[in-house]
């Protein structure tokens, strides 16, 4: 098992309160941008994220050539290093679960999604 | 001056509801992402948006090589396509302006700005 990046407080202070989280995938030519809500975030015990994916087609197309991914996700309810609004970029690599427990336990939660993007988390930055 | 892309009262109404705006750019290698708040955006009235810009160094060295940026941006607060909660994705070209009516009228509203990233938008897209 990959050693903890320690997800800090404050990170899970911010996906406690709902906003919009981007996801940025890039293949051969330009990048994808795709969003999700806070409030869709699931965090494993080994801090990988599992978030519902329908549709993401763009994002699966680009996976295929590069696992890389960034996230952006902030609230503007949370106190952050300026002032009032947090957010934090995450950088890491992804995968689309179609089966699985991981997937099981998603699907139960949230019946509309065809896969699980399942992001293996490399950096954790707090930007606001 | 351009024709109108007619942002929609939809826009309007999640932009009039706070929530995180991302601005991914991207020049040669891997794209960059940041973001700013919906309450930041100041939208002109030849729809342009302007958004007060400290730092943005990445962005600044990819639209060096390359202008063109996507944004997202949402609301969880507002009626969207699929149930509550909206947002949309735009594709357009950018630029830096430390100078001049549209730097001086953001500098007033945003004190903390060094430059001002303006944002002529080519397509908007209503994606949640």
């Amino acid at each position: 098992m990959r050693e903890s990046v320690t997800l800090t407080e404050k990170f899970f202070e911010v996906i406690n309160h709902e906003g919009v989280v981007s996801i940025v995938s890039w293949g051969q030519n330009e990048p994808h941008i795709v969003n999700t809500w806070n409030s869709y975030l699931h965090v494993t015990n080994d801090e990988r994220i599992l978030i519902p994916a329908a549709g993401m087609h763009s994002i699966e197309a680009d996976l295929a050539k590069n696992d890389k991914v960034k996230l952006t996700m902030g609230s503007k309810d949370v106190q952050g290093l300026f002032t009032t609004g947090a957010g934090f970029r995450i950088e890491g690599t992804a995968k689309l679960l179609a089966t699985g427990n991981d997937y099981e336990l998603m699907f139960n939660k949230f019946p509309f999604l065809t896969r699980v993007l399942e992001i293996t988390i490399t950096t954790l930055k707090q930007t606001l």
